[in-house]
């Protein structure tokens, strides 16, 4: 099924980075993909734009269907593969009230960067919130995120970092250069 | 069932009228629900507050479960009462990623405001994207966007505007005060 799938995607993108860990969590291993570098502003090319007019990545393909928003690719994985790996969506009332709500303030969080979402609220339902939004975390540690500071998400952060399907995606230009920059130190 | 949700909402906040015209389109008429008065800054009240920390509207709770994030709300609502009035995701694949697709830009754009989704992608999967994004539409022409410069967004208007949901939970300051503003005019 993987086969019919194409991902395009950018190293340390956390939106690429959350199409790529829903894909590992439904077990669709096997998919195309193509690594292309913001750099050298491969991101603008013509066979991304035939896929995303925008020219953003990731551009996720699925048969003939386009998804390039990384949240929708996410739950469109999740209900087209809902018994196939791991289940995306809790069952329990409670747990999916509080997944659907973490996971629209943490879209909400990454464009204000204002506050946390609690570690134990985010430990008690890990996905897909944690599939949506573990790659913000980690680029925010990526960046120098003051972990005494942040308490809480480094716990988060620190079960979330050795989870498979993350360390598998884990960017490969991060591995190349693990010196972490330190543009959020004083935040 | 209804008996057990509470929304405190604003009168002609796109976020408060998603949930209700979801909440309409499931058939869960009867819900208690409070309108509160942003100008009298009532939605900074300790009412509120108690719900929502950030002191913002719509502000909805099931039972014991608070959900503050309007487009969480909408997707709780459609996975707890899947089987019950309007089914909000549509079944088919393709419409499906189209509507993930959609969905998700629409809250972009809703950020952005910069491009219009066409009328007749919106149209070929109404809902949920209908639901999340059809009060910010009707938002836009309230304060005056030109019919002309965006014919499809105003096909796709008068496509959602007299459907059942929407009529009933119209702003009722907005039938108090029928004359729109044109802050929108000339964009």
């Amino acid at each position: 099924m993987a086969k019919d799938m194409t991902l395009l995607w950018g190293s340390g993108s956390p939106p690429c980075w959350r199409v790529m860990i829903a894909l590992e969590e439904k077990g669709l291993q096997g998919y195309n993909h193509k690594l292309l570098s913001f750099e050298k502003g491969e991101h603008k090319s013509q066979e991304v734009l035939d896929m995303n007019p925008r020219g953003q990545l990731p551009s996720f393909k699925h048969g003939s269907f386009v998804l390039n928003e990384s949240y929708g690719a996410c739950m469109y994985l999740e209900s087209q593969f809902k018994s196939q790996g791991n289940e995306l969506i809790p069952r329990c009332a409670a747990e999916q009230a509080m997944m659907y709500q973490r996971m629209f303030e943490g879209l909400t969080l990454t464009q204000k960067m204002g506050t946390w979402p609690k570690a134990e609220v985010f430990s008690r339902c890990f996905a897909p919130q944690g599939v949506t939004c573990s790659s913000c975390i980690a680029y925010l540690f990526r960046f120098g995120l003051n972990e005494e500071r942040y308490p809480k998400l480094t716990e988060y952060y620190n079960l979330l970092k050795d989870r498979p399907s993350i360390k598998t995606s884990w960017p490969p230009t991060w591995l190349d250069d693990p010196q972490a920059k330190d543009l959020l130190k004083d935040i």
